[in-house]
């Protein structure tokens, strides 16, 4: 195959840059636009559901990781890297946990042209393979807690469709495993972990949250219990899990043999466990919130350009001597946003190309703040800026850019989360009345309602939110349980039912569900 | 099987800690139980030539990680993540490349229950995973350079003995990939990457390295040329390489097709591509360098623990009292070295071990500076130290704590790399008689011997160092070509013969062979 090189003038003609379908029209397609047209990843073509992260993504995540890190580094979590491949003789050991997983398991079973004597399979999650030596190392309650992370990519061969961030047949995550002494010290890592997702999403990505419980059916298999992060995706009404942080109880402990002497008492004790991770689907679940039909809407803290300075005005009658100069002060300001401000600024002088083209490229690629210098700017000493998450546009003076930048992006920052919050609000309807239920879903609510916590009851709510629905011939998803919010919307009235109007049971907590991913 | 509590006492009896082999008697098992004893790497019991890396380790890999990225940033180099798989198709592409990889690729059969129609292989290394992308995202001289790097890991399914760190069939690595319009620009990459990589030699892991050019034999198969970094392991006076950066040439953009327009003439040019890599083998040149018979020997800038302050002289005399005193000061110095000093304290408060046993212990760990704190220390106003590398002892000042010890790590830093590099020159020989070259290899040397550059010659020059030793009833290892070095001992005289005595050219240049890895 020749290769096929193009000038700009080929790229202008040849390449339609923006989103072609509305994100309200065709939300699946929008968003496979989004991600591959701001060149944050592609399709593998060689293997299906497996995709190339490009430094937009890489940047976000790889800040993400950082702040992270930086408190565990706090909480005195060490950073470990165990092997990519477990056995067939550990997997047998944790045969709930596993079950699971078994369908997705990719095995290796040659090498080179030799097959394997024990085919081994690639780490879905690390369990079986890191346990055992928490088994070793933990000799004493001396050795506890035992805290460990570590960043990696696991690989689960979905059967179903792949989506880019949401799911995939690689992806990367952190796994963070801890061993504890008691069910109280776990119990209080759990949150405090759930804490710190909870502000990845909120402060960096902009993206507000439900903190609450899984339910018995949606919690871990093979754990004690599940504390997760419930976000909300306007455009198809739909939940979505953002991070989950586990406290596995004994369970694991005592199917790898995790124990020590008791300090307290006669005997020795299993150790407590935890499990918590978050991955890079939490950046699909930013994409989906923020992007609208220009394309994609970073929030500054995680953008890898920040600020793009586009230089305006030059026409056929600007000499050459104007245009230098004016792309000399464009680079002045970059040069002390940079220095001053700390920001991460780009100038697009890129030959060939309109500003009103640079302008889509940008807004396509998400840049939170993009500023504008011409002639008419220079004369009167300002910057023109248009913000990209509400198209908001002024002047600013550029004796003030140091201070007035940043403070914009910090604004940008948090006018991106009350907006989305405000959304997620809106949609989260406290529903006392089965009646209102498919109103509220067809709404594209989540809903507040009364439950029980019985698992075959909500497996039945399930199943009759979806039949209502094929009735009426249009088949939709049932609605199933994403949490137990910590934040209850009041006392349950004591004889409260559960809404399930063919459960007998009376309600014992606000749940909430919701179609979800 | 029963869980095997065991309390500090049963510890300090039951388990040997020290090493029990001395690092010249028996350098392979010496180096094993460092690696172990030292907590760096667990063997890991399911998969054979898999290692599991301990926080002590991946402590050292994120200092090396967090400072060559910051370089990264700088040069513009942006960050990516590529899949784990490849397919038999665009490995078929690059025949000559993955040739010697073919043999040492694990490859996924299965999914769960069910064979793929294709069988994937998992990366030996990205250069078939990432150069289609590379032939998509380059369409035109402006979309270069294209620079990219991605930190993860590799599998390499070895069947020769594995060792940690240093031959591992997984291993952590980055692997920068980057494509340009010229040869120029290309090679000038090449070099400052190079020089990174020393300065992580160098600066932070305090390992001296020789610069160089491989020769033809020992390039990158598939690349143009390939610079290196060779470290040299004194206990069996072997070579090692320590980190190389390739000038792909034209060949892979010839087999992938990435070209563009020339800007400077007509028709289009294939790009000029270079990739790098360095990997967690560094830390097993580290720990082969610096260890001793007490096990570990850390050089300060990436140790986990820098500074571990011991409470001394406490006895069956001391009361209550004076004991918490003791510790209370033990952690106030920790705090202030902390705080003030922005270092890595450690206090060793552990009851029921005896001083003599906190001292081997973390000498094995190779925690680089101890400070002993008793009732006589606090008398005096000072703390008593020892440094783990030259056993040098004396008191500071416990006013002066915030500026000395800072400055006596700087001291070690700089004390371990000059006793590592005055042994390498040491053992840097310049050779010039074919007979004095088995005995310099006997010596433990590395020898500088005037070379044609010839491949054939090379292979003979191994063929006659390795025959020789044969005869005499030992036979070892023949000495191989590591670099030519950048630094070369002299200038060549006119008409020096190769040193290979059945060759008959020229010498082009002083060239490195060695006994090696």
């Amino acid at each position: 195959m020749a290769p096929q090189p193009s000038t700009a003038v080929d790229r202008k003609s040849d390449e339609l840059i923006g989103i072609t379908v509305s994100k309200t029209e065709n939300f699946p397609q929008w968003y496979q636009e989004v991600v591959i047209k701001a060149e944050m990843v592609e399709y593998y073509g060689e293997v299906a559901g497996l995709f190339v992260l490009r430094p937009m993504t890489m940047f976000i995540w790889s800040e993400m990781r950082k702040w992270f890190q930086k408190h565990l580094d706090e909480m005195g979590i060490g950073e470990a890297s165990f092997p990519l491949f477990l056995s067939s003789k550990s997997l047998a050991k944790e045969q709930d946990h596993i079950e699971g997983f078994a369908p997705e398991l990719a095995w290796v079973t040659k090498a080179g042209e030799k097959n394997l004597d024990v085919p081994v399979a690639i780490r879905p999650t690390s369990e079986a393979i890191m346990y055992p030596y928490y088994s070793k190392w933990i000799r004493s309650h001396r050795d506890l807690p035992l805290r460990l992370n570590q960043w990696n990519s696991v690989v689960r061969w979905e059967t179903k469709q792949t989506t880019p961030f949401l799911r995939t047949r690689e992806f990367l995550w952190q796994e963070g495993h801890t061993a504890h002494l008691t069910e109280e010290e776990a119990g209080k890592e759990v949150l405090e972990i759930l804490e710190l997702y909870a502000k990845i999403y909120e402060d960096l990505l902009a993206v507000p949250v439900v903190r609450g419980r899984k339910t018995e059916n949606e919690r871990f298999a093979g754990g004690y219990y599940t504390m997760t992060l419930e976000g909300y995706i306007p455009s198809n009404g739909r939940g979505i899990q953002g991070a989950t942080s586990h406290c596995l109880g004994q369970n694991f402990s005592k199917m790898f043999d995790i124990a020590v002497q008791d300090p307290a008492g006669e005997g020795h004790v299993h150790v407590w466990q935890n499990s918590w991770a978050f991955s890079t689907r939490v950046i699909g679940v930013m994409v989906m919130i923020h992007g609208d039909d220009k394309g994609l809407v970073l929030p500054p803290r995680v953008a890898k350009i920040q600020v793009v300075i586009v230089p305006v005005g030059i026409s056929k009658k600007t000499t050459a001597e104007e245009k230098d100069q004016l792309l000399d002060q464009a680079d002045e300001i970059r040069a002390t946003l940079k220095k001053d401000a700390h920001l991460r600024v780009d100038v697009d002088a890129r030959e060939g190309y309109t500003p009103a083209w640079k302008f889509n490229d940008w807004e396509l690629k998400g840049v939170p703040l993009r500023l504008e210098f011409g002639p008419k700017d220079a004369m009167k000493g300002v910057v023109s800026y248009t913000q990209r998450y509400n198209n908001e546009k002024g002047t600013i003076p550029i004796t003030e850019i140091t201070t007035t930048v940043p403070k914009m992006l910090e604004e940008i920052q948090k006018g991106m989360y009350s907006r989305a919050d405000a959304t997620f609000k809106e949609h989260r309807r406290v529903v006392t009345a089965w009646d209102d239920v498919m109103g509220a879903l067809d709404n594209k609510d989540l809903v507040l309602i009364p439950f029980c916590l019985d698992g075959k009851c909500e497996d039945q709510i399930k199943e009759l939110t979806t039949k209502v629905e094929e009735e009426q011939g249009a088949p939709s998803m049932g609605m199933k349980s994403l949490c137990i919010p910590f934040e209850q919307p009041s006392a349950l009235e004591e004889g409260t039912k559960c809404l399930n109007p063919e459960c007998e049971k009376l309600a014992k907590q606000w749940t909430m569900f919701g179609r979800s991913y």
